[in-house]
C-alpha cells in the first residue's frame, strides 16, 4: 500500500476501530503503509499484527505502537535468494545476524590482547553514571579499563570497581584535561560528564589531540553530556573523527540534528547524518535504530522497557567502549553492543522484573549473556 | 453483637480463658465487637478465629490480637452483588484489589515517561536513610532518581546508589535549602534528615514554595522527621498540598494527632484527619491503614514483623515517591506502594527469616515482587 | 576411669599406637579420664569415639583432640527422668536445647519491641570490625542498631550498612566519649577499639557511669580490646555491672584470668570467674564455653574451624548485642548467640568451603540461619 | 621426532595446511619437535591432537597453539612405575597432583594457626589492585590479614574488605615505608604500588629488612611494580630471600630476565633464573609454568582466557600470600594457588562466562573451589 485510505474505506476503518473486538492484522494492519509515515486516523489500531520475512519498518517506531500492537514475523517460504538479493539498507538485528560478530577467545591471548579501555565520565553529582559505565565495560571482555574522573571520583570508583584503574583528573567537580592517550585502543566519553564551561574546553581540546593524530586512532564512543555540548557547538563536528559511535536518546538527537516531523523522517535524518560524518549512530528506543556511514540501519530485536531508566545509557556506552578496545570494527561494536545490551536487559527483566531492575542490574547482567 | 457481655455469660467467658484448650472462634471470638472497642475481660481468647467473607474491622488491631488469635476469611456464598452493594468506608487491601491498580509498562515509553523523582534525605550519621529510600525508588519503576542530600552524604550516596544523581546541601551535615523543583514529579522528605532548627526552616520553605505553585504539583511524600517537624509546627499545616501522602507510625502519628482511648478511636481520627487535611495517612503497623481524603479506609493484607526494623519505613517512602514519580494518582500510589512493601517483607522474609532480614534485604525484593 | 593407666596396660596402648590400623573407642578412648586431664601417654589415641548419652568433658579441649578423633554419641535407652535427674553443671548445647530459648516474633510488634542497640566499635584501621559486628547485629532480629565510632569511621559505616545509625565520635581515628546511653537495651564495646590510652579512659568513664545507674540497666557484651584494656586494668573488674558478656578468645582468657596447667583448669577457673563476678564468660573454641554466673557451664555443638579467621569473634559481639537488645535473658543470648554463630559458619562453610568463607560471609549467613 | 621436516615431506605438509580439512594428529603433529622450538612452516596445522600420557612441552606454549589446535592426553597403559622412573623435570599439574598438596583444616585449630598474611598494596588511582588482593586472600583459608597502604587507601579498604585490618601508610599516594614484620607469616608486596622513587627506596628497605633477619623468615611474594622496580635495580637481586615466589607475566619476565627468541629458550631461561636466584617464578599464561630452584617446572592445567583481564594477578597474588601465611611449604604454595587461581577462573567463567567474567569474579570465586 503507497498512500492512506480515503473514503468509505476510511469510515469502515473508523468503525473497527471503535469496536471493543481483539483486532489481529495479517502482514499489515490496513491502511498503514509500511515504509512511510501514515498520517490521519483512517488506520486499523490492530491488537495483534502478523508479518512476513521480516519486520516492516512501519512496526519499528513509536507513531505506528497503538496500530501495529504486538507483532511477530514468520517466514513463508521465500526462496533465501531472493531475500538476500533483495537490496534494503534497512536490517532487523536478530540474534543469529549478532552472533556472526562474536569473535572468539583464544588460547593463549592475554590482557593485552583484550585492549585497554578509557572512560572519560563522572563529575559532582554525577560519579554513578561513571560507576555504571565502568561496570559494563568491565563485563565487556576488554583488558583494562582506566576511567578519568575529576578528583571527587576516585573513592566512588576505587571503591565500587576495583578491576579499573582512576586516573585523577586535576579539578575536584569536572573534567577540565585529557590525560596522554598513547596507552588506550578505545575512548568513551560523556556519561555524567555535565557541561561545565571548562569542561566544553576540554572536549574540545580531546578533539584536536585526536585531530592531530599523535594519539593513533582509538576508537571513539559520545554519549550523553559530550553530545550535548556538541549540539551547542556544531562547529565542532568537523573535528569528530570518523567512524566514532554515538549514542543519543531522542532528545539529544533532536539537540544535535533538529526536530523532524515524524519517525519516519527522524530515521531518514539518522541515516543522512551518519552518512555526512561517516560515524554510527545510536538512536535509542524501543527499536534502537544503528545507523551506518555506508547508509546501513539497523534495527535492534533485544530490550523491554524496564530499561527506560536513568543509568541505561551509561551501561551502553561502557559496553561499546570495551567491545572497540578489543579492536572489533565500529560497526560490529555498535551492533553487536546495542544487542547484547538488550539481551542484557531482557536478562535483568527475567530476573527481576521490568518495573524493578536498575541499571545496575543491567550492567551486572551484561556479564551474563555472552553465552547467548 | 453490639454491646460488651456481662454477668453469666462473663464469667462462663473468664472460666474458659483459664483453660489450657486451644479454642475456635467461628465468625467472631465471642464478647467480641466486630466494630468497636471492647473493654474488659468479657471475651473469649481464641487461638484461631474463622471468618467470613472479608476479616472484621476488629480484627486488625493489636488491642485484639490476643482475643482474636490467628485468623482466616472464606465466602460463605454471599452474592457478589450484595456484597459490592454494601456501602463500607472500609476495605481490605488483597492481592486482587492491589493487582487492578498496577499500569503496563508499554513498549515505546522511555524513562522520561516515567518520571523524575527527588528524595530529600539524610543527615549526618543519618545517611543510611537516604540510601535505603533510594534503593526502594530505583526499584519502583521509576525514570530517574535525585537525591538531594547535605554534603557529607555525596559519597555514601553515589557510592552505594550509582544509578541516582546526587544534588549537594549547601550544608555539611543537615538539610538547609530546597532545589529547584521545576524537573520532578513527585518529591520524598524526611527520612533521615534530622530536627535541626535550619532543616525546619528548609521544611517551611519547601512548603511555601509548593504553595506558590511554581514549582507545578509534584505528588509529595511526607516521612519521619518531616513529620516530627510538622508535629512540633502545627500552623504549617494549612501548607500542606492536598493529596500529599505521609506515612506516620503510631508514635509519630500521636505526635501529630495526639493520643486516642483505643485502636478505633484512632482509627475514627486517623480518617477524620485525612478528610480535614485531604490527605492520605498512612498508619504503619501489622495491617498498614490507609486513610483517603474522601473517607475510605483500607488495611493492608500484607507484610510480617520481620519488618519491624529500623529502616522499613525509608523502604516505603523510596517506593511511594518512586510511584508518584511514574504518575500514579496518590490514592492508588499510596495502596500499591503498601501492598508491594508488605510484599516485599514476605519476600524477604522467606529468603531470610523475620529476624534475619534487614531494610536492605527489604528494599532488594522491592525489584523481586512487581510479577507477584 | 579415675586415674591414668600404668605398667602394662600403658605399654599396650603404647603398643597400639604404633599401629597404622583405625582404632575406634567405646564410650571412652582406653587411658582417658572423663572428667579430668590426662596427663603421659598411656591413652588410646583413637580415630573415631563412640559415646553414650551425652559427649564426656574430655571430649570437648583441644587437649585430646588427638586421643578422642572424631566423636558421635546415641543414646542406650536410660530413662530420660534418670537422665534429667542427674545433676551436673556441664551441658551441652544442641539444637534441641537452643531451640527451647527462641521467642516469637509477634504480629503486632514494632521496631521498639525488638530494642535499640549501641554498639561502641572501630578505630583507624581496624573500621572493619564494626562493619562486621554491625551486620550481624542487623541480623540479629534488634529494631534499631546505632555504631558509635571515631569520626574517621562514618563513610565505611554509613556505606557498608546503612540500615544502621551513625553515633560520631569526638575524635577523628578512637574512642574518647560516650554518648548518652538512655536510648539503648544493650550496649556492645570492643570491636576494633584499640589500646589507646583515651580509650581506655572512656572504657573506665563508661563503667562509672553504668554503675552510677543513670543509664538504666542495658544488657553488656565486652569483647577483643575492651578485654584486653580490663587485662590490663584489674581494679575495674569492681565496677563491671553483674550479666555482663564477655567474649575472650583463649589468649585473651589469659591475660585477663591467668595462665592455667591443663584445659580442664582452664574450665574450672572460668566458671570460678564467672561466679565471682557475676558474669558470663563465653570463652571462644572449637567447642566453646560459656560459663554462667550460677556455675553453670554449656558447651556448643556447633560451628568449624573455617571460622578462625580475623572477624568471626566481631560477628559474635554484634549478634549477642542485638540479642540483648531485644530483652533476651543475659543467658539466653549468651547461648542462643554462640549457636547461632556457629549455626551461621556451618552454613557460611557448606555454601564456600571451610577454607574459603570470610566473616563477611559469616555475618550474613546470620541472616539465613534463624529458621534451623 | 628431533628435527625439523624437510623437502617433499614439507611440501606435502603445506598442501595439507591448505586445505579447509579438519587435521586430527596423533601423539603429535607432523613435523612438530616435542621439546624444542620447531622453526619454520612445515608442521601441520592440526585441528585437534591426541596424545598419551601426559602432554608433551611443546603443547604448552602460545608459539604451537596454532600446530596443535585443542589437544586431549590420555593412557596408552604404560605401566606406571615406568611412568613415575622416567625422570624429568618437567611436571604437569592436575587436579589429582595439586589434592596431595590440600592439608586438612583441624577441628581445635584457630585463627593464630591459619597465621597472618600483610599485603603491601595499592597507590593513588591503583587501590583496586590492593582491593582485589585483599579479597583472594581473605579466601585463601589465612587466618588474618593486615593490608598496608598508602592512606589515601583507607576507606576503599575498609569499605570493601571489612575483613582486613589496614595499616596506614606515612604518605597518601604511595608507599614510602614498611611497616614492623614481626607479626606476619607471610607478605606480599607489589600489586598497584607504582613505581614512584620512594616506592623504590621503601622496596630496597624492605629487602634490607628481611636481610637483617630480625623480622624471621616470613614468605615472600613478588609482584607487578615491585618485579618491575626490581627489573630497574638489578643489584637487588642479592638481597631477594631464598624461597620468594615472583609471579611475572611474559612482559615483566622479559622486563626482568631479558628476550629470548622462542617460548622454549624462555622456558629454559626460567627454570635456570629460578635454579641462580633460588626462587619460584611463576610465568603467567595460558598453561602457567611454575619454575623451583632444584629446576623442577610445573605447567597449570587449569584456567581460560576469561582471566586475561587487569586484576587476575592481583587475586593470584593475594591467595598466594595467604597460603604461605599457613605455612604451605613456598613450593606448595606456588602450585596449589596457581592450580586454584585457574580453578576459581574456571568456575567464574561457568557461572558468567569467559568474556563477561571480572577479576572481582575471580576473587570470589577463589573462596568456592576448594572443595573441588
Amino acid at each position: 500500500m503507497n498512500r492512506p485510505l480515503e473514503g468509505s474505506w476510511a469510515q469502515v476503518i473508523d468503525y473497527l476501530n471503535t469496536l471493543p473486538n481483539e483486532i489481529v492484522s495479517i502482514d499489515l494492519p490496513a491502511g498503514l503503509l509500511a515504509d512511510k509515515h501514515t498520517p490521519g486516523n483512517a488506520v486499523v489500531k490492530a491488537t495483534r499484527t502478523f508479518s512476513f520475512e521480516s519486520p516492516k519498518r512501519a512496526f519499528l517506531f513509536p507513531e505506528n505502537a497503538e496500530r501495529v500492537g504486538d507483532w511477530e514475523y514468520g517466514s513463508i517460504g521465500l526462496h533465501l535468494d531472493f531475500y538476500n538479493k533483495t537490496e534494503t539498507p534497512f536490517h532487523y538485528l536478530t540474534r543469529h545476524q549478532a552472533g556472526l560478530l562474536l569473535r572468539p577467545r583464544t588460547k593463549f591471548s592475554h590482557k593485552g590482547t583484550f585492549g585497554h579501555a578509557l572512560l572519560i565520565a563522572g563529575s559532582y553529582g554525577k560519579m554513578g553514571a561513571a560507576v555504571l559505565a565502568a561496570r559494563a565495560c568491565l563485563r565487556s571482555g576488554a583488558g583494562l579499563l582506566t576511567v578519568h574522573a575529576p578528583r571527587i571520583g576516585f573513592l566512588a570508583l576505587q571503591t565500587a570497581v576495583p578491576e579499573a584503574m582512576y586516573s585523577p583528573g586535576h579539578r575536584a567537580h569536572y573534567w577540565t584535561e585529557t590525560p596522554d592517550l598513547q596507552p588506550f585502543q578505545a575512548i568513551g566519553i560523556g556519561c555524567g560528564i555535565g557541561q561545565a564551561p571548562e569542561t566544553a574546553a576540554a572536549l574540545e581540546e580531546f578533539f584536536r589531540m585526536m585531530e592531530s593524530g599523535n594519539s593513533g586512532t582509538p576508537g571513539l564512543v559520545l554519549d550523553a553530556d559530550a553530545l550535548n555540548l556538541l549540539a551547542q557547538h556544531p562547529h565542532w563536528w568537523r573535528l569528530v573523527p570518523r567512524n566514532t559511535i554515538i549514542t543519543p536518546h531522542p532528545k539529544e538527537f533532536e539537540r544535535l540534528f533538529g526536530k523532524t516531523a515524524d519517525d519516519f523522517e527522524r530515521n531518514d535524518l539518522q541515516r543522512r547524518k551518519a552518512q555526512e560524518h561517516g560515524i554510527f549512530i545510536i538512536l535509542k528506543g524501543a527499536h534502537t535504530a544503528i545507523a551506518c556511514p555506508d547508509g546501513a540501519c539497523w534495527f535492534n530485536s533485544t530490550g523491554n522497557p524496564g530499561m527506560a531508566k536513568g543509568g541505561s545509557g551509561d551501561v551502553l556506552t561502557g559496553l561499546l567502549t570495551g567491545l572497540l578496545a578489543q579492536r572489533y570494527a565500529p560497526r560490529d561494536a555498535a551492533l553487536l553492543g546495542v544487542f547484547l545490551h538488550g539481551l542484557a536487559g531482557d536478562r535483568a527483566a527475567a530476573e527481576k522484573s521490568e518495573r524493578g531492575m536498575t541499571a545496575g542490574d543491567l550492567a551486572e547482567a551484561v556479564g551474563k549473556v555472552w553465552n547467548w
